[in-house]
This record gives C-alpha cells, sequence and structure tokens, in this order.
C-alpha cells in the first residue's frame, strides 16, 4: 500500500514530475526499428513520457526524433516529407535535420529567412537490439547507450515487439516482476489443452506457493521465486528488474518443448499517465529464432494478435478479450487466450492508474513492495542531484533462471557463470 | 423550477451526496434475476449508484453483490471464477464469499495465508418478482423487503425488463409520473395506423387537457389526471409515485385490445450521475402473460428492440431514435416508433442533467412538482436519522386505475377495493 | 506570437466572451438555405458560437432560429413537429413561431394557459446568397444585412457548400489569409499528375517566396502576394479579409482550363471553441457555374468528398485523410487529395486551439499577424461600445485578383475597375 502522494510520484511520468524526470535519466524505447525501414522512409507519430514526437530516418539513415509540431506555427511534421537530410513541414516548407536545426525556409524570399535561428527540439537516439532508443534528458547527463545482453545478440538471436497496454506503466512493471501470480493467472487446468499457459503437471504450478528472495544491486534487483515440491526438491524461477522498468526472465522460447533456452522480458515504456506501449523482447542463447518463434502465438504479442499499424491488440477491454467462459470453466483459468493478453486483461481491469492506498500487500507481494520503493528512491536520488540504479550499465551481462533444484540450493548459483557478477548491495 | 443547488440535491446519487445516502435507505434493483441463470455462472458487472460491483450466484444459489475490485491489488472480479461457493479473483486466486470474506489465497503459503483479515464489501441481497434487489445502506437501517403487488405475483402473471437511459434518473421519473405528457408525445394521427401509441378516438386523447389531483401517503403519493369529455364524462388516469423512483400506472396490457387487465410499471434506478436502468415490469391480473406480451413490441423495450447483453437500445440518440419524418408528418405525433423510445428520446434531449432553474412549470405539471418536493423532503429526513416515504413497505395492495366515469365520480373510489387503504397525509 | 491571455481572448466565442461579443455584433452564417427546402420542412440542428439552436422554416416560408431547448422542461425541439406556422414541442404540445413567442400549449386546459408568459430566445434570420443568416447580438445594435457582391449574384453565378473542420475557427481564417503557404501545400510535383492543385508550370509556384503587401480598410484589409518570375515580371494574388471570418480570393473556377473568371472564399464559422462549420462560396462574373463545378472536386468540399448530413468530411482525422505516402514522395507535396483537405489536415493537426506562445513568425506571416491584430483590436472597440470593421457593408463590391504583371506594377490597380473603391486606411 502507499500513500496517495507517493501513489502520485511514482507512476505520473510528464515533464517535470519526479518520475518523469527519473526516467528522463535513462536511454528509452521510442519505437521499434523496423518502423522506420529505409531512408526517407514516412516519418512516424511517437508518444513519450507524455510529449508528442515525430522519429524519421534521413538520407543517410540517421534517425531524428523531433517534436511533433512545427515551430513556425505548431503544424504537425508526421504529415511532412521526409527528403534530402530532413523532414519537411507541408505547411510552408520549413525543414529540420535530425539535430533539430531548421535548414530551410520555402516560404520566405532567400534573403529574409531566419532558418539559422530556428530549432526544433531534437532527442538522441540509438539503435539497438531492433529497437530506437531516446534519451529525453538534460545533455549534460547522457549516459552511455544501453548494453542489455539481448540488444548485442546477432539479430537471428533476438526477436522484439511491441503492443499498447491501456493503463498506467507500472500496473504492468508490477505484473512483470510478481512471479506469484504466473502459475496462477496463466494456469492451464485441462492435461490435454493445447492453449496456452502452464500446464498443472509443471513444477511451476506442481509447486507450492513460493516465498520470496531479493538481492538489491546496483541495477535495481534480482531476486526469486522459491516453490517446495513435493520429495523436498524446490523449483526456482529467478528474474531481474532493471530501472526504470525492465524485466528480465527465464524464457520458454517455443514453449516447453524447447526448455529453457535463453531470456525474455518486457519494456513497459509510459506514452503517457494512461497508456503504456509494452516491448517484449526474447534472446535465445543457443540456436537462432524461427519464424513460428517470432509469432509468438502463447504470449499473443505477435503480428496474429496485434495490429501492426496501430499496435492494438485484437484482443483488449472493449470486446472483453473475447474472455471464453466455457473454456475458463474446464480449460484454462481465465477463459482468456494469450499468455500476455491475460496480464493486461487483469492490469488494464484495475483502472487507468490503480489507487494503492485500496492494496492489501502480502509477502508474496515482496518484489512489488521492493520495486516501489527503489522506484521512490530513485525519485529522490534525482532530485537530489545523484545517479539511480540502471543508468550505468552493467547489467550487460544478466542472466535469469529456472530449474528444479535439491532442497537447500542457493539460487544464486543458477545465475552463474557470470562473466560479471552483479554487485550486490543487500538480500532481504 | 429548482435553484442550483436544490437541483444538485435532488439528482446526484454517488457515495456520501445526500440523495445517494437517501437511496441507500431503500432495496433497489441491481440486476435481473436470469443474468445470473444457474449456480456457478458467470459474474456479471453491476454499476449502481455510482458505485463498481460485481454480481455471482454461487454453488448453492445464493447471490453475492461484491465490490468490483479485488482488494489485493484491484483487478477485476468480473474477469473472475465462480466456484465452490465464492467468487475467485484470476490475478493471484483470492477467492470471496458470498459475504465478502475471503476464504482462500492462492499466492501464499498456507502458513503466511492472512485471508480472514480481508474483507470486500459485500451488499445484501433478495429475489423478488424477477429481480434481484440490493440494500447498500448502513446495516442498522436495512427495512424489510420490498413487497410490490407484482413481485409477489406468480411468474406467470408478471415480467420485468430493462434497458440503460442516458441521462440523469429523475429525468426518467419526471417523465413517469406526468400524466399530462401521455397522450401528446405518445399520440397516433392515422386512424388507420398500426404503429404503438393513443389515438384520436381514444378517450385519454378525446379528453381536454387534464387537471391534476394529488395525495400524499406514507409511500409518496396517488394522483389522477382527470379529462373532461364531451357530454359531461370524465377520463380518469390515476397513478402511484413510490418513494425513491417507483412508478405504479395503469396498464394496458397487450394493447387496447386486451382492455385493462392490471399494472405496470418502471424503476428509474441511476447506475451512475448521467446513467439511468431503467426498468419495465407488468402484473396481469387476470389471464398470463403471453409470449407476444413479453415482447413490448408497444413499449419497445423488449428483446426485439433493446440488446440482451448490454441493455442498449436499437434506437438510441446515436441513430436520432430512427425518427422518420414523414410518419411524424402524418402518422404519430414523433415519427419515432415504441412509446417508451418516445419516452427516452425527449428525455434524454433534455441533457445528462437537466437544468432545472431554466424551467417554466404550469398546473399541468403539479405531480412533477410535488415529486421534487417529496424527494428533496426525503434526503432533509435522511440527515435528520429519519425514515422517508417508502422504506416501510405499506404499498404492497395498490393499485392504479383508467376509466370513463361520470362527471363529479371521485377517483379514489376507483382505487378500491383494497384490502389496505393507503394512509392519505394532505390533498392537494 | 501572442500572449496565452491574447491567444484566449481572439479564439473563444462563447457567450460573455470578448470575441464572442464580438462575433455576435455580425450577421453570420447559420446554415445552407437548401437544408430547410420548404415551407413545414424538417427542423435543423445548429450550433453557433457555443449555443444550440435549432432552425426551422414556417408554413409561410419565414425562417425561425430559436433556443434548442424547449423552455418548459428542456425537451428539444430538433425532435418537434413543424406545423401550421410554428415549431411544437412533441413532449407536451407547446408551440413556437419565428419570433419564439409561445402560441399554443397542448397540456394545459385552456382557462389555465400561459403560454402569452412564455418566450424561447429567437434570433433574426435574412436568407442572402444561399446562406440562412443570423444576428446573435443586442436588438438595439443589429446592423443591415450582408451585402456581399457573391451573395447578390443570380443562384446560376454562385455556388455555397459547408463542410466541418475540427479545430478552432481561427487556424481555418489563418490558414485562408495566409498566400504563402498555397503553393506550397497545395503543390503538384508530376507534371503529369491529374491531381488538384499547382503545378510548378504554374507562375504561382514558380514565382520566388513572395513579399506581402497590405492595405488596412474599414473592412479589414486587402492584402497581395508579390512573387518575382524568372525575367522581371510579378506573380500577384491579391486577397480580402473581411472581418471577422471571412476571405475572398481570386478564383480559378473549373481548374486552370477556365482561367480566372470570378471570385470564391471561405467563411470560418465558429461551431463552439474546437469545431468550425467552413462555408465555400464561388463566384462566377462571366459564364454560369455547371454541375461539374459545383462537385468542387479539386477543392473537396463537395458532395463526393462530405457527407451531406452530417457534413463531416470523408477525408479527416480519424482515417489521416487517406494520406499516400507513395503519392507524397513523387506526386503532391502532401499525398493528401483536395485542396481544402490539405488545409483542414494541416489545421487540425496543429490541435482543437493552438497555443500561439510557441509561434515563430516571420514577414511571410504578415498577414496573419494582422489579422490577428485587427481582431483583438475589433474585441476592444466593441468593449468600447465602437463599432469594429466589417459591420458596414462597405465591401460589396470588392474583387480579388491574380495576374502576371510587369515588373513595377502596382497590384491595387488589378482591383480596379471597382464601382467603388475601398477606403484605405493604411498601408503596411
Amino acid at each position: 500500500m502507499l500513500a496517495h502522494d507517493e501513489n502520485e510520484r511514482v507512476t505520473r511520468v510528464g515533464p517535470g514530475t519526479p518520475m518523469g524526470k527519473t526516467m528522463r535519466q535513462y536511454w528509452i524505447p521510442a519505437l521499434l526499428a523496423w518502423e522506420l525501414p529505409e531512408p526517407d522512409c514516412p516519418p512516424v507519430r511517437v508518444r513519450l513520457l507524455g510529449e508528442a514526437l515525430v522519429a524519421f530516418r534521413n538520407t543517410q539513415g540517421r534517425i531524428g526524433l523531433l517534436e511533433e509540431h512545427c515551430p513556425h506555427r505548431q503544424a504537425s511534421l508526421v504529415l511532412g516529407r521526409n527528403e534530402d537530410c530532413g523532414l519537411r513541414c507541408v505547411y510552408h516548407g520549413w525543414k529540420f535535420d535530425v539535430a533539430g536545426e531548421c535548414v530551410d525556409m520555402m516560404n520566405e524570399p532567400e534573403e529574409l529567412s531566419f532558418a539559422h535561428k530556428i530549432r526544433a527540439t531534437a532527442y538522441p537516439t540509438v539503435e539497438a537490439g531492433g529497437l530506437v532508443w531516446a534519451y529525453l534528458g538534460p545533455p549534460d547527463r547522457r549516459p552511455p547507450p544501453p548494453l542489455f545482453a539481448w540488444t548485442q545478440a546477432p539479430p537471428s538471436h533476438r526477436h522484439v515487439s511491441k503492443v499498447i497496454q491501456e493503463s498506467n506503466w507500472l500496473q504492468g512493471l508490477e505484473g512483470g516482476i510478481d512471479t506469484s501470480h504466473a502459475p496462477i493467472l496463466h494456469r492451464v487446468l485441462d492435461p490435454d489443452s493445447t492453449r496456452p499457459g502452464f500446464k498443472t503437471t509443471d513444477p511451476f504450478v506442481r509447486g507450492k506457493a513460493p516465498t520470496l528472495e531479493l538481492d538489491f544491486t546496483d541495477y535495481g534487483y534480482r531476486y526469486a521465486g522459491v516453490r517446495p515440491l513435493e520429495g523436498g526438491d524446490l523449483h526456482i524461477r529467478a528474474y531481474h528488474f532493471v530501472l526504470p522498468f525492465h524485466q528480465i526472465r527465464p524464457a520458454r522460447i517455443g514453449g516447453s518443448a524447447r526448455g529453457f533456452s535463453g531470456a525474455s522480458g518486457h519494456i513497459w515504456v509510459p506514452m503517457d499517465d494512461e497508456t503504456t506501449m509494452v516491448y517484449n523482447w526474447e534472446h535465445s542463447t543457443t540456436e537462432p529464432l524461427t519464424d513460428e518463434d517470432r509469432l509468438e502465438r502463447r504470449l499473443g504479442n505477435g503480428p496474429l494478435d496485434v495490429d501492426q499499424s496501430t499496435f492494438r491488440s485484437k484482443r483488449n477491454r472493449e470486446n472483453h478479450y473475447l474472455q471464453d467462459r466455457r473454456v475458463q470453466k474446464t480449460e484454462t483459468f481465465t477463459g482468456i487466450d494469450g499468455i500476455n493478453v491475460q496480464d493486461r486483461a487483469v492490469q488494464e481491469s484495475m483502472g487507468p492508474i490503480v489507487d494503492r492506498t485500496r492494496d492489501h500487500l502480502g509477502p508474496a507481494d515482496r518484489a512489488v513492495i521492493q520495486a516501489r520503493r527503489l522506484l521512490l528512491q530513485a525519485t529522490r536520488t534525482v532530485e537530489a542531484g545523484g545517479i539511480p540504479p540502471g543508468i550505468v550499465p552493467t547489467y550487460y551481462t544478466l542472466r535469469p533462471a529456472e530449474a528444479v533444484v535439491p532442497h537447500a540450493t542457493d539460487w544464486r548459483t543458477l545465475l552463474v557463470p557470470e562473466p560479471l557478477r552483479p554487485k550486490v548491495l543487500e538480500q532481504v
């Protein structure tokens, strides 16, 4: 449970808000790289932390991310012409380069042009892992580019998609670092079912309700759900939370058939206070990902489930997520198809910004409680001029883990071999 | 005409408002009983007096009405599983019985469960007359269950439907206790027309504009429109208003062909300040109602006219109620089909909450004026700790009346024989 | 650039606002005359300067423009019956004549009728040029009817249409008196294209960026864009701005094939602060307009492009104006079809009420800057009890001009012969 003003502080991300200022210290995903497929392709509208922006790839392949509205008279540059190393407003022909400099003014006689005095707000970008990342903060605080293991993998071994969630970003993050819900919400009741989820024979489900163990690190925390199995073994699922909004979890790429062969995760990027762009990535550390893997059938995040121009899910609040009550009765816990559709359904059902003064949390919510605490701390660190966790890319070799192990095994040993172990600050 | 603050007081029904507190003294309809057709059927979302609720019928057939959002972390219980004597949240598996007690916590190890400390807000319910009624007020003020004559009739002789009206509830009620509009708004101009309404040959229409006579009672009031006919006879239509929002009117079940064979009425239940669920009932005191009667073709409230999952009318504001201007020219007064569709059209056209400071009322509005007065009085009675009219079920034998009678007949004699006559407080 | 309070002052038009009071000094278009095709035809909903109104044509052909809601209990008169010299509310049968007098009350016995005490707000109207014009201001300030040359032309030689723009009215006006954007936004890149717009061979486009010259007059101002052509000639386009929201521009009726044969213009009438009804007129001073002319294919304002019951454009914000990025690449500057669709696209993209504190204006914006200045002055004139420009119809013979002329020609000579020259107040 949070006090009302803490809930406001941790959820709202517009310019000038405490969390808004905090997120603007990080590189954050702005769009998928394929949305700008080639030089001089059409510009794309981007909404990020409550700001209206436009992205374009110029003639040389460089990416610009500008304020959406032309400084002249505020016409949208999304309607604009992407040509000859700049984005040109169609209203009066003002043209801007990727740095936001106005480089041409069609409406003024040459001798009267004041283009050199005009700048559009422009944010730096980098491409990594199939994403365009942006930095919206003060130039003198710009950190090194993001270095996640998955963003450095070859394209054959990684995949990323996105989908809009109609709620505040923190509801998404809290679901993603809450291992306790997964074998409940995503349970498959019928052993013969082919619908996605975790069957009752899965040790994840067979195990008793977990105890949660958590280590604070210099990027956020790592934690595990430890589930006792009959016979004394333990089922372990160990995750990482990298501030401000990254989850790294054990992957079951290709479904349980292919086993644990890598990592996956989500990034919950606020478009504005009540809308989130969820990025979904997978990283195979062994064989290449297949076309079938990239459909994300199990998760419900791929092109079969999400419109690839609007990034709206076909199963959504308007159509009650196509919940089938007969399926819910006998086959799956929710009657909703798609593991991440199930997540969005419950998270959106909490309202646009959930009122955390009404929570009743228990030991199973430890990871959620500590994430809120870390995020609130981060806002105060930034206010004090400090550097919050996760800015310095110490997290690039992080590995999640899922395994069944003998009683008394320390789950932390599953996270090695690691070239660099995270610096653990505190175990709770 | 009302002052602005009186209009606010009499219309708004959220928690803590004067009228909200007043309505929470009464049993009020929450949903149709058939929406929960059998034990362990899917739960149903209910919006009542601005509160978000969920209704379910448990394994034993008992009905629960809980706050919609799980006390754990506010996921909607409407997505939940109705199983084994409780409604279970799909997010972490917390389960609640019809009394709101948390009886299971799937996400916590048994030894850490704190289920016994958790309660969801739960409201008592009763089934009567094909409706589920709820009481949302303080437990120590809970009155005896509602006892309308129609709710006690056998199912063969009663019928009830519902439809959403996109306006404040009081606009509906005011239309329902305003007999003076009926032979105008609902008039059929063409004697050969088969469209529903009142033809010019009907004594209701043939009569001159009515004088209104009204007696205050311990449940609200009874009143009659008295219309002089040529030749000296009188046409009488006598209604009851039972607080806070019940109308009882003479029925012409099956159309004028079958004559006056019972009572009918509406209940205008606020979903929130700007949305009303209108319940429509009919009660035959003679022969059983037929399947055709239950289609409510004349009124436009039945399954042919109202979507039976959303309860939205097919003729609505968006499509201008399918008003046909050619039909209006020559055949019916409005060009809109369905007597209650006509009512909703004019009432919704007044705006979400009509501004009663702009009214210009006359003698024909006496019943409307006195209803507002009674409702305002009731809010003050409740504020003073008293019991407003209509709480104590003295109204269970009330009968409406419609008749043509000789000059100088007292309409009150038409309302007998009554086993118990209402206690008349004042005649105005 | 405007200060925030100036932007509020010049854009908002509701009752009591400075610009609202100013616009209420003028006759303004309320609807197209053909929307009320004959006596006793259906009434029409009108939204004007933030007021909800209803228009009807009575049995004698006279036009009434009343407040939308019946003074009795606020039911909408748009649902009403237009019959026997009055508009009758369907709820209780109150009837109003074109002057707003209540002339009948069906719900009250004759001896109790208080109709003579009831008046609905009614505004005077005149028909001119295929439009119904209304005056919403104080009766003692009512000016003479509007006398534009085009409104006085025979129907064979004039045409008028309308379309809704989803933005504040001033964004439309500012686009209309901004000649500098036209050869940019409306440019056709491909010489073989058949899409509407200005080709690069057109002197309007061939000319260099214009200098703007502007004369204040007693109706507003006249101004010209003067574009130097190779070889020393000048391309001239000269417009008039008649307060509060009229543009008069040179017409290319029938496309460039038929040449410059008259005048055309727009009128940006505020429905409310964020919605504008744009009226589009053409006036041929030579041959009659053809049916093909009246389709307005080039502009995109006609029945092929705009729904003639809702007056919503088929190409609109919801569908991104059907912008075709491949067409934009090689064929037209925007990839959007329809010259005025292009205007609406950029103007709507600026937001509902553009924030003019963010502007960066230059010499090419002179006409825009001076229009804002004149409009702000007009609000202060009205506050001081004075008469703003454009009220007294001195503008009835105004002619626009477009021509290629030798160097050093004064564009003002193109505007004669005029029976009456405008009184020029100041040249800037």
